[in-house]
């Protein structure tokens, strides 16, 4: 028996880079939150702490901001690719690369004025590993609620069950989705855009017999409007609204006051994939 | 020389309340967070426990959940006047109440569903008191960027000053707003679309050689819009923008990536008011 | 009618400095997060972008480091001293500075190795203006809890009053304390220690009838306890604890699991000061 | 090709439950954060709204409450075991249970008076499934700094590598461990009690080249400490305190200064193993 180094990895997280285009005098710009993690032979820096193997994370930060300097920012995936790629044929030992995106998104006011657009945050996940490369898109933070066309009903009743069933209630949700692509080559903003709508036009227009139901016509929903992905993971909180009663004060039984609770909260997680993808 | 109770209330705060109107299948919410804070005549329950005088919070809650059902929510400064008069009217040892609204703002997706607009948030504050009324109306977390026409220079130079000067740099603020009404009786919602339009127009289109010139250009315009209002109070924090240097890597100097820190910031507060109001 | 500037201010905010004392192999720690506000004649900045008033607030910042370097910090309060009065003498348009600490507190594991000790944050303010210097101590993030001891009744029933009256409940707090000095003078570590612990002792040596009740006999504990202080603001949030029904299970109704519940909460707010002191 | 669900699951989380034991006039208090997953043939729901497989979450929400009274918290990982079986052996087509439990530490003021700790969360994760049961331990949030005996050098210098190698550095940390128990029959309790311990003991003991070395000497004394695990997970954000240079205003270069960066920061993940254990 003997106590040894399992799987490990390190790096530069959260490094806040925020890259200004000009063109004349029309600006654009891209806000990212850039998280790298590298893994390869590291044995020597945990167990003696020769760091002969370790490229700084000090370093990893510098490229992030270079690299955005000299290649710009495609996209949050192809930047992600960029740098991963980068760093697994940096070094020879450095032989896995995992690259972590979030894109805060901007409107436009002006030709260099904007305002931050906060009703959704973008993310990205590349890994350059030793079988291949995987790129994820997704986002976080996009909030639904469809305040009828949801009941809740024939479920399981046991000892602990005090739920009344109900023909009518308040369905909302903050969408945090991660998709994955067939391969590394695809029109990565037209995806996110297609997947974004998708999901929206899911979740309103799906008459909801449980969060179940809706969130997997959302996956379906991307997938089928979406031929470069194999598949999507889709994390959906139940934000619960509960109807307060207002009778004992005198006023009538219909919901229209509700109360938003914070916790606890239902948590619904499930993947829609291609069958026929590996 | 004695010990004795100094100013003091009490109330329930952060009640999250969401109300739904239908008009037959089109939907309407109003989403908020209310805030309630009594004062009177309490010495009694700080110096013995006698609560004859207290309405407990809960009561506190159970009135705002009543009043947006059987008043509807026409803004959240109306509501807020609603619930603080009645608190004061309603009883006789209640003499003051400061009600205070977060509205979450949402956007129409179908009849019945929604998306949470994450760009900021309304807020709202009423006191009702001895002397009389005030309504403020405000919003916070309205994040705004310029990526020029912005400097900073002549400023004191002491022997603790190392910032260079600069003919170019990013401008970027989370403005947090809070004007003053002249009287309880207004266009609410009117005059929360004019500030939001002016502050947003005048961030955009002024020259900025310090954000205290921005602060003042859009305090301005806000009053300029809004003849109702007696004041506002601005408070800005400077979100740095640091240009990194990307020569050291063999790339140029022109200013296209950026750091965007945390901590410290730059906070800059002011008031711009009319000086024929009180 | 014009409109103008009014009140108005400017500094840097949260910087987060962290000083090392080296006495030997035996290291001591202070980590504190300061921030700085200054007034004075501010007119031209705002109204034209004339910098020449300003001190710029990386400027504010740098000092705040040196004087950490070179002065040392005997306590937060002596250090917003330093800091405030440095300010307003330095530079004759400095007519007014307020200095904002919040020190975490470390526990010693060794000569030089520390834990953070998250139980509360010790705050201090000093605000040196034109009628004179004020200091403040207190903390804020105390959490104490009773799980007995605490009654609630006799309170005003209204139409909207449906809470029950109980003698028995759960009384939770997350204390904000801040108290002001009688003079810039003081021991200022020994009032903190000696505060701290009164407060604490009143809370939990206080049968209580009102959350209100426990208010005062821990503001006036700690006046007791600390001659320096004129006055003492508490604000106390009513961390709600519910007692969860569990007869419908087929178990006993003695109260002994609960609900902590987040939002809304009770917030109980007053102030315990010196009747002979200004 | 056909899309199909993928892998899913659903509970309730953060269910925030406190429980009270009373020994006579002597209280005992254990204050948990509860989040429950389960899985099963859950298909009908998410094609078709038929729920007759799911087990609401609010019911889950109920036993965690129901259990707390009846059976009581002997520890994190004891509880989570007792609901996570519950789960699985109560309907058949619920095969899979996952509950996830933080503890939040008191500190005993008296009899029943408590002050929270807030130096760091326990937690615990046990996971009932097709091939068996597994029990973790851990905890989040553990804050540890040493003031010197930390170097870092000899790492990789690339054409983005701009850091000075350094022979003394502040090395801080918030400790994210867990745990993994070699069978679920264990004394929970103990073995965090010397998990803890050896951690900080490694932590402060290491003269560390790198924060690697550091986190495999933490993993090891833990696995040494406590036979009972199998093997144990580290994350340990490198919390960067920077020397501030105050050699500008006219002071020595002593590092005493330093400045608490929150982002970015370094991530070191890695893992310490019995190589015997499967």
């Amino acid at each position: 028996m003997a106590i040894v180094l399992g799987p490990n990895r390190y790096g530069k997280a959260e490094t806040r880079v925020v890259r200004v285009t000009r063109d004349g005098g029309t600006h654009s710009i891209t806000d990212l939150n850039v998280s790298v993690a590298l893994s390869g032979d590291l044995a020597d820096t945990h167990l003696t702490g020769d760091n002969a193997n370790v490229l700084p994370t000090d370093t990893q930060k510098n490229t992030v901001y270079a690299f955005a300097k000299q290649h710009g920012i495609a996209s949050p995936e192809a930047f992600a690719l960029l740098l991963a790629r980068h760093f697994t044929s940096s070094q020879e030992t450095i032989t896995g690369a995992r690259v972590e995106i979030e894109e805060y998104p901007w409107n436009r006011l002006g030709p260099h004025s904007f305002s931050r657009d906060g009703s959704a945050v973008r993310t990205a996940e590349v890994v350059v590993a030793e079988p291949g490369t995987e790129v994820f898109g997704g986002l976080t933070g996009l909030t639904l609620l469809n305040s009828t066309d949801s009941e809740f009903s024939g479920f399981i009743r046991d000892p602990y069950t005090t739920l009344a069933e109900t023909s009518d209630r308040i369905l909302a949700t903050a969408v945090d989705a991660r998709w994955r692509f067939i391969t590394p080559e695809a029109d990565f903003d037209a995806v996110f855009g297609r997947a974004r709508a998708a999901m929206i036009e899911a979740f309103t227009g799906t008459y909801s017999y449980s969060l179940q139901q809706t969130l997997f016509a959302m996956g379906k929903a991307v997938l089928e409007a979406c031929p470069d992905l194999a598949e999507i993971r889709l994390r959906l909180p139940n934000k619960h609204h509960f109807v307060v009663d207002c009778t004992p004060y005198g006023l009538d039984a219909a919901p229209e006051v509700f109360h938003a609770d914070d916790r606890p909260y239902g948590l619904i997680e499930g993947s829609v994939v291609r069958d026929d993808v590996s």
